[in-house]
This record gives structure tokens, sequence and C-alpha cells, in this order.
């Protein structure tokens, strides 16, 4: 008998240390330019699998997307975790409405 | 008195729920490619910002940087909490240890 399906939760804050603690010292040692590159690399494999995702691993390649930013921001010195809730509170903060309702960015 | 700093959690799940409710409609018609260059932009901002960050709201470039990414994903029916969990589930999947010692990607 299967159990209750539960989605998966994934706390930016806890992924951001797991990241840090397995490939902080790579990262440290490659410095911001060359994993700025490597993120960049994943957003053009990240473009294809868009353009084809049925001869590619979609969910694969945001995952990877995810991870280099949360990579360069722990490099940054930026708590990723921190810097979204600040600007993205749960409502947009140019037009105060959720849905949006701004003309800009159609 | 001051409370407690409390470090900022952010879960995905919740924060791609906010993005598609405030967004959504606007990214559904606009469509992946348009998504995908307002996502482009923000990288771009990323990386001046990374350049000069004394002169530019680093944190900020960030979140945008994982806003855009959530809508993408949202825009192609990804769940992008399910993706880290599944590709990232807190070691290196290549050589399955922490800190990494992969020869790949120095």
């Amino acid at each position: 008998m299967r159990g209750p399906i539960v989605p998966s939760t994934c706390d930016l804050r806890v992924f951001q240390q797991q990241i840090a603690s397995t490939y902080g010292d790579k990262d440290q040692r490659r410095g911001i330019a060359g994993t700025f590159m490597y993120f960049m690399e994943e957003v053009g494999e990240l473009a294809e699998a868009l353009r084809e995702p049925e001869r590619h691993d979609l969910a694969g390649e945001f995952a990877d997307c995810q991870a280099w930013l949360v990579s360069l921001a722990h490099l940054a010195g930026v708590d990723l975790a921190e810097a979204v809730n600040t600007k993205y509170p749960g409502r947009c903060l140019r037009c105060q409405a959720t849905p949006c309702t701004c003309l800009s960015k159609p």
C-alpha cells in the first residue's frame, strides 16, 4: 500500500549550506569568474532542454542552474534565502498586488 | 530590546507557488522564450553586480535571477524543489563524498 505523496520541500538556506559543504572548497579555489562560467554552461544546457524537452532531462538542468546559482551566491557572500525574502515578500512590490498588475515586463 | 536574529528560511516550493500566483498569468501569456530572455537579462545584471558589487545591489540581482528561474520552471511544468532534491540529495552523486573529491569541474 503506497503512502501519501508528500510534495517536495527545499529550504534554500539549507541547500546553500549543503552546496557550500560539498562544493565550497572547489568553488573558492576556482573563484567567482570561473564559477560564473560553469553557471552559464548550465544555463545554456537549460536553454537546449527547454527547446527539446523530450530529448533532455529538463528537471535536471533546472536543478543544475539552481545549484550553480547557489554556489555563486555563497562565493559572493550572499545569503540567497534572505535576498529572496527581502525582494520577493509575497506580492509584487511595484503594484502591491497578487496577481501583479504592472504594465512592465510584458 | 532586540529579539534573536533568525536566519532566513525560504522554501523553494512555497516560493514557486508565490511566484506563480503573482506573475504566472503574465509568464503564461509571454511564453517560455520571452521569459527566458528576461531571465538572461537578470543574469547579465548579476554579472555586472559581481564585477562591481560596491556599485550594485548584488543580493537583489541574485534574488531576481532566482525569481526568474522559478518563473521559467513553473512555466515549463517543473517542480523546482523536487528537481533539486532529486539531483542534489546532500552529497556529491559522482564521488559520494562531502566535500566532493571529483577531479571534474575544477
